[in-house]
């Protein structure tokens, strides 16, 4: 399946640990995503890429074919599901730049997204992948609606150095590349 | 947008009721999901149609164009959110029949998921839409586990005797047209 067409996206996403070199970060989320679910430890799913339908072939074959479509702007994140009866939703990016994530990376509507679905219980957050640096922070919808209001104003970018006082660094884990539940079981349960 | 290319589905999910006359059992739901939101009363989404995107044509014009693509069958069910702190998971679901709701409407993995999620903590359910009765019910995924195990043995549909008796009738709210929040308040919390 074909990513969201930006080149710059699928060109970078390259992990430089050794165990992962190679794989894409988001299929390195999903294949966490898979454990968790094989493991009945949450139900964590991606959502399909939202696509504007303009034109379908019924003649082909069997299967309808799509002719004419386009991505759409999502309205929400990534991910959502469950854990531990809780709410769980999250955007995750990537960055190449090594000291700082552009917040041009994350739409309005997302971040609003995370801000609305956290008043109402949920644990919401944004994963960043720093793919030069090999090093995954997760980090509190609560502090990306902060410096998402302040690059309105001034700073444009979250430094690494905010990453690391107000975020949660991943750490890799046994077949869960990207064990994003273990921050939750510690600073959230 | 172009719905599911199924036929059967496009030409049968018109309402009886005067208010909502012609509305898309699809769009009642939007609908009603769009005033929660707006209100400030829940977080809930229809999930993008999963498509398996084979080619894109980048040089057309500045949005790159998908020219062919299918599509896949739902990993999981169509629509998820949070509401009060609690994550809510349901499918929806329509049939011309007067009697019955035949169970090969609803694919196996959504069931699955019905049931795994519930088990991690979630309010998961089906609302069926009985398109020539103008009626709507919501059925806990509790029966429709109980009724699919049976549709393999013996009964292939769930009675409409069985919704009333099991399920509880959602009745259409003002600017709600399927207000199933209302039984989530009254079951459920």
């Amino acid at each position: 399946m074909i990513n969201y067409p930006n080149k710059k996206k699928i060109t970078s996403n390259k992990i430089t640990s050794p165990a992962n070199r190679g794989m894409n970060f988001e299929t390195m989320i999903n294949q966490t995503n898979d454990f968790y679910l094989d493991n009945d430890i949450a139900v964590i799913y991606k959502k399909p890429i939202p696509i504007q339908i303009v034109s379908v072939d019924y003649r082909v074959r069997s299967a309808a074919k799509i002719v004419e479509a386009y991505y759409k702007l999502p309205s929400t994140t990534d991910y959502n599901g469950i854990y531990k009866g809780r709410y769980v939703d999250f955007e995750a990016k990537e960055t190449k730049n090594k000291t700082s994530f552009p917040m041009k990376n994350i739409h309005e509507h997302q971040i609003l997204h995370l801000e609305r679905v956290k008043k109402h219980g949920a644990i919401s957050f944004v994963i960043v992948y720093f793919v030069s640096l090999g090093r995954i922070f997760f980090l509190d919808s609560k502090y990306i609606c902060e410096f998402y209001e302040r690059s309105k104003d001034t700073r444009k970018s979250v430094t690494l150095a905010e990453f690391e006082e107000f975020g949660h660094e991943i750490k890799e884990g046994y077949r869960k590349p990207v064990d994003y539940l273990k921050v939750i079981d510690e600073f959230y349960l």
